[in-house]
């Protein structure tokens, strides 16, 4: 179980993590969700929209992000205040998507910004934005 | 299947869904996610922690105000922008959540921006924020 | 539900059961278990591995095996004591499994052997190893 | 992404995780597996066993050991050669299992055999065994 207290990061510390995209995980993320707006689980009516298919939820990158703070950067013991997210790109089945959290303010001795984002395989931010966190006290 | 166009759309305006938030949802979350953090799948971890038992991923609880964003107001056929949100108190299992979304802002004659809020079961705001969406030209 | 006593029991006796391995299999099981390994949900990286797509867990085939024993033979009341498992070949996405148990030794009027193998369409045996089970005092 | 090459790895690493079991794990094993064995989805079969309750599939423990050697010790791109493992104690609905890996012994300058062990919230080893596996030749 990785952590760092607030003495430990610096900034320009991040870490990364990786996973495609599967139909499943939309799928079930719209069961836990509720959300099952078409444009994510309906096939007939995502062939007319200006993505031509299925796309994932935004909010499953913003996801990816969460993990890596809880279990990376800070890690366990992380208290997560907040969040701001921009959505840039669509994110088909199939897609791979690396999630980057780094650290890009120490503020007042106990907080840390980190800029995230995911980037899918060809390289395109998908999602950019900063998270506010509250690192463990001990590691 | 509802959906409303910037036209239709005035100040004011909002949409709500409840759902109580159970230990498969966290679970499943954390699956697909890979968001392990022992703060939502170990309990004899939690326990030690200021929470004394398992919460769930705070970041569950904006996927809650994007389903209502993507199948209510304004409904299929909207982008989803942008994102803030605190994490303002923590979510157990068990707890029933509800999800507010509210139209506080119409800007440049085609994006919106909704006041979006979860709350508890004893009325204390877990998530607080805001989105910002464009509405689907027909509906 | 089928299970049969030790006295039942012969050697040769054998249960079969048969499943296509789906991405959701393979994407369930790395949320159940958190193994989260590039070569089960990383496209990308899994492409310049010497298997060139995502393969499935191997432990899932020990699971379908684990299936046969506890609802087949001996089925139902059955003590699961043992596994021993070789990983013989990779399986991918749309492989269909036979997983397969045999017994081959009954020992001490109380516990039996079976031959727990796993092969895919093309006839290619993926997994190899033996199990050690106690069946139940009454079918 | 974390990996060892053989060169790296010494005798006594080990890597451990941890998870609280929960029913949603059990039931989805079941779903992917086909392991519907009533001992761990049928409550009112499971009052009547020895064990008073549904407990988890012993397969489900191995697969907390094989996501340790897939993705921590030795990680990512190694090559799962074989598993042996005994099921020494039931794992209940919300036990809190501690998976375990550790290197023992160093094989012809390529393998690595690890003890396994899994054990519960109360110090009880539910599961002990070995691995055989080949670590990647690039970390």
């Amino acid at each position: 179980m990785v952590s760092k207290t607030f003495q430990e990061i610096q900034i320009g510390d991040f870490a990364e993590s990786s996973k495609t995209v599967s139909e499943s995980d939309i799928y079930l993320y719209a069961g836990i969700t509720g959300d099952f707006n078409p444009a994510h689980v309906n096939e007939t009516y995502a062939k007319g929209t200006r993505f031509q298919t299925r796309i994932a939820h935004g909010m499953l990158m913003a996801g990816f992000v969460s993990g890596l703070l809880g279990t990376e950067l800070p890690g366990a013991g992380s208290i997560y205040l907040g969040q701001e997210v921009k959505f840039l790109a669509p994110v088909h089945i199939g897609d791979t998507i690396t999630a980057r959290v780094e650290v890009v303010e120490l503020i007042d001795g106990k907080r840390v910004k980190l800029r995230t984002s995911c980037t899918n395989q060809f390289g395109v931010m998908v999602l950019d934005g900063a998270a506010l966190v509250m690192p463990p006290k001990q590691a």
